[in-house]
């Protein structure tokens, strides 16, 4: 391998924008049809980030023509309330998808609401339906957890093949590591999933051709334990010791010997909502063939 | 590690005969409140293998007290008569589980039918709903398929702990390969899933402390490609070159060197009808409760 080479950056705020306009263009046409793709966000309690996120999803929704609403509840408001919330929802047919905003308060189980969404309704494929669709790989069209599709999306424009690859996913939280695995085994990649109980992280990130990391550590992956050539996919969004905004990988070590890496900010982020839009707006689709 | 070990033998026989024992006295207290576990078996064809699997369910159904029902279908059926039948089935209060006997002939879409099934009755954890569950590691009480649950009943009696381990699963079926992933992230190991596009086999078995091989390769696993003190799981069902039945491991060759294996016949085989039981009636408490 070529120590010299310099990696190609995986542009998301690019691809993002280029979703973005594909799917503005196709809610103009259903709008045409008299279809009226419908977002329903909820959002209980008062977490500074989720009520940034659900602002975000909800100005980005209007803006490519899907109408949006934001529920707001309050902190204390009961499973049994968010329950009947999505019950209502469910029944109304004017809403193709319906998005509950994680984390929820101690008193609300998460698996009992998401568990709740229509599988049909399901913007963010957080519903167990759809998760085992995937896990199945099933051959339908349904929604797939979010922010793992978008990196889906990723590989394929850039053309890099998965087949027979050693895929190492770090991290497996239900939006980003589990899907992954699953994802990537259905493209038949080789792939590892490791968790905070490895002994030895490096050993793994050393024999691997591509990483998708979300562990939330600065500088996890640098020249020591990637392997020239690999492809870097980096789900992290932490802080390092200057405040500045950086993911999982070592970007300025990396980007020299990696063949592909995913810059942060401008990476995997942009992906996520545009991949939310996305998703909702096939819902539509789907509910009205 | 010491090359003169010799493997503990984990032994299906004995233990699925113990989970049995405990099913059948388990339907005996069931029956005393008026609650007959009941499961229905859909076959369609002629396929002489899945005939033997549906008559041993059913004996061994019947021999634990559990109420069993074949039904069989012609190898014409069309999609939509199986699917009205799930429907039937599913509406039937009698009915606890229901189990679809796998490959279906081409005019049917297995998924489409599984999916059909109430997940309350999904005897054998195929039902995308339940699939999910384990896939997003939901903490209730669901079914899941059978020979994959079966094998960490073997690691939960044999007290072999998953914990940060360097899990290998070769294969990636709905019904091994893919659950197997799934329950073994589950329980903090870390996870490797190849294939058939795996450049090199043995790069991945030699460095895995847990095998767990569903391929169908006689001879896969031997002394020359797994390090000492492994653990190894097979579930494949070979038959040798002296038609002989044996599983992806060179068992003599393994037993001297691994941990623990299981032997094939009576390793994982039997683990999954009594799993098969097990999940039955656990539907049938679920579904008085």
């Amino acid at each position: 391998m070529d120590n010299m080479m310099t990696a190609k950056i995986i542009d998301g705020r690019k691809l993002s924008k280029e979703i973005n306009h594909a799917t503005a263009k196709r809610v103009q046409q259903l709008n045409q049809n008299h279809i009226f793709p419908k977002l329903v966000v909820v959002l209980v309690g008062e977490d500074p980030g989720s009520q940034l996120y659900v602002r975000m999803k909800n100005r980005k929704a209007k803006k490519l023509g899907i109408q949006s609403d934001v529920k707001h509840l309050p902190d204390d408001t009961s499973e049994d309330t968010v329950l009947k919330l999505i019950d209502r929802y469910n029944q109304d047919n004017s809403i193709d998808g319906i998005l509950v905003q994680s984390p929820l308060p101690e008193q609300i189980n998460e698996d009992h609401v998401i568990s709740r969404i229509d599988p049909e309704k399901d913007a963010d494929g957080a519903s167990p339906f759809n998760v085992g669709r995937l896990a199945i790989n099933d051959e339908g069209s349904y929604p797939i957890a979010c922010t793992a599709r978008g990196i889906m999306t990723m590989f394929k424009q850039y053309q890099i093949s998965l087949k027979g690859k050693n895929a190492l996913v770090i991290g497996r939280s239900k939006i980003v590591g589990r899907p992954m695995v699953n994802l990537l085994m259905n493209e038949n990649a080789q792939v590892t999933n490791i968790n905070k109980f490895a002994n030895d992280t490096s050993a793994y990130t050393r024999k691997a051709d591509i990483i998708i990391s979300a562990t939330g550590k600065c500088h996890l992956l640098n020249k020591n334990n990637v392997k020239p050539g690999a492809i870097i996919i980096d789900v992290g969004q932490n802080r390092d010791e200057n405040d500045k905004l950086v993911g999982d990988a070592d970007f300025d070590d990396l980007s020299s010997i990696a063949s592909y890496i995913t810059p942060v900010p401008g990476g995997v982020g942009p992906m996520t909502i545009a991949t939310l839009m996305e998703q909702t707006v096939e819902d539509a689709v789907r509910r009205h063939k």
